[in-house]
């Protein structure tokens, strides 16, 4: 285990803590604090990654923090654009891809230069995997502005767009060169948003650290009310649980796939709402659903599923599959998941509360009634 | 220098040798030979990298060997499916990507799938970068069918697909599993695309060896009649050159750029064409113009542009930018090739037959005089 929490330092009176993420010539710094964004700029410009950046973001998130990131970037002495894309998932394809690459083209960045993630996990996925391909690739760094992009898709390096049969099919594995998170954008996140990335920082209690869940349990009122110290260390602790996981497994050949607890069956749900419906709340769903199943073939006590619901109901997330829901489409779409090999679904079940297990030797008699509910 | 020829064994009166590309644990094996389609089947069979794959090809490629291909490898046992797209460079951007990708899910193609290219560089180029992202990559074949194809794009897991403003602007490395390269398959070949092949032929000889660049003096005649035993050799020796220096660069960080010799300004002349313009023949164009640079700025002697001329034109090959290209546009394009870095344009230049060196030390007042022939 080679996380480290290198620094915890106060800042003209904002507390900031370094997460690192070892992974030899691809490590990089995750800078989590409260009021660090006006920092951004010298940060950037002291690390020399690049000449030049270009901040991709949604034209939501452009306009509450895109122009005041611009501006920073300029008063720093840094050269920099901002380019922007329609806000929401449907954006997410190589269309808007090329759209974006036409543009860097256009105004002629080069290999030398920089992308800037600024935004949740459609931009910061969408804007990896562009720096992961313009030119065979250029650096890139994350600005997460939700809480989901925050505690999981900013860091690990997975970058990717959606196709019509599933999302996440293209893609690639590609670090960042730095994650910066502040908390403070949270207070302008939608309450949806941040109760779905919720489901993710409940992912990692349930599925890696047990004392986390119940502190999770503990912290309830002061997380819902954006209480600022809590909300720092509840994100340090999913980045260094993410951290730990990537750094052992990169590119998802073993272990990593721990992280997909509660994905496989949520994906299924996300992409059967015709992906109206949140990722977190899916994952939400997703992992009552895998609470059930693990239950159903005696892996885990039920006790398991009744703190998995408590968890998830004290964060006002949905448990179960809306009933208007197609089934078969919802079995279709899992035989279609990327963690689907060689025709075999690979489930990710607790085993207990912070203890998982993967395994693809489930049987359709035990897979169908847990959707069917 | 870990390149050997491991094997030169005739398999059923047809010889065969094999080269290995030694990049640690991508590391693969180009198999060269006069017949050896057939066998691809039983080999890949053999190799088992995959249990099932997908043939992308072009629809004039397929029309000549993919059925075949896939009958081949459904006597071996292998279940395979051929998908197709419209021949030709404008092919080749992110939407032929996504319609080939859809195909690939809507097939349930996974994880433990394969891909394999079977055409000229446009496939390989296209089928590598999918191959590349399709589930953050699966494992690719190449069997190339043009000689551009054969000496060059197939080896070293450059991959790309074209922006409206420049060529391979997107694009990945990523190595391929294996290369099949069957000499047999260059008498179906369109005569102009044989002879734009000799350039990158040529190249290997300008740039990096003097003995080569004689040899092919002296086998023109056999060369052009397609006599098997010496296309052979001459794919050999071209294989041998390309997989020592990607062996040591990889990724395109110094020496690897000696492979652009004639590509800087070569590229550009081809944008210029609208890319009417055989990639070959700019190549060619482009070899001249870089002569003329170096002998202009003192770095080579006049005979190098002799030679050079001398050996294009014994190839049919054109040596002038056509007089109705514009040259302000043509500025224009070498400024926004990936060669160009923080605004300084890089051009590999002949010292001698053989020998080169990398600058971005040209003036402007050098540029113009050459592209204004």
């Amino acid at each position: 285990m080679r996380v480290r929490i290198n620094q915890s330092i106060k800042v003209e009176d904002k507390v900031e803590q370094t997460i690192q993420v070892g992974l030899g010539e691809r490590s990089y710094p995750i800078t989590i604090g409260t009021g660090i964004f006006e920092h951004i700029g010298a940060r950037l410009k002291a690390l020399g990654f690049a000449k030049r950046y270009a901040i991709i973001s949604d034209d939501r998130v452009a306009s509450l923090y895109g122009r005041h990131l611009r501006e920073i970037l300029h008063g720093a002495g840094l050269d920099c654009e901002l380019i922007t894309f329609p806000a929401g998932e449907a954006s997410k394809r190589l269309g808007t891809i090329e759209q974006l690459a036409s543009k860097l083209a256009g105004q002629g960045l080069d290999r030398q230069d920089g992308l800037i993630a600024l935004g949740g996990g459609v931009t910061g996925d969408m804007t990896g995997f562009l720096a992961s391909i313009y030119m065979r690739s250029i650096c890139f760094i994350q600005i997460p502005t939700s809480l989901l992009a925050q505690v999981d898709s900013s860091v690990g390096g997975k970058t990717g767009v959606d196709l019509a049969q599933g999302k996440n099919l293209l893609g690639t594995f590609y670090q960042p060169r730095a994650v910066f998170i502040d908390t403070e954008v949270l207070h302008t996140l939608p309450r949806e948003e941040f109760l779905g990335g919720m489901a993710e920082v409940i992912k990692y209690g349930a599925s890696l650290d047990a004392d986390f869940f119940a502190w999770l349990g503990q912290k309830q009122k002061n997380i819902l009310g954006l209480d600022s110290p809590v909300i720092m260390e509840m994100i340090r602790r999913c980045c260094e649980l993410k951290a730990k996981v990537v750094e052992q497994d990169e590119r998802e050949g073993g272990l990593r796939r721990v992280l997909n607890f509660g994905h496989t069956i949520g994906h299924a749900v996300e992409a059967a709402s015709g992906y109206r419906l949140n990722h977190g709340f899916a994952v939400a769903i997703g992992m009552r659903a895998v609470a059930e199943l693990a239950i159903r073939i005696g892996l885990a006590d039920s006790s398991v599923g009744v703190e998995m619901v408590q968890l998830l109901r004290a964060y006002h997330l949905p448990i179960d599959i809306p009933p208007e829901f197609d089934r078969a489409s919802l079995r279709a779409y899992l035989a279609i998941d990327k963690k689907t090999v060689g025709g075999r679904i690979h489930f990710v079940l607790p085993e207990r509360i912070g203890k998982v297990r993967i395994t693809d030797q489930i049987e359709e008699a035990d897979i169908a009634p847990v959707l069917a509910r």
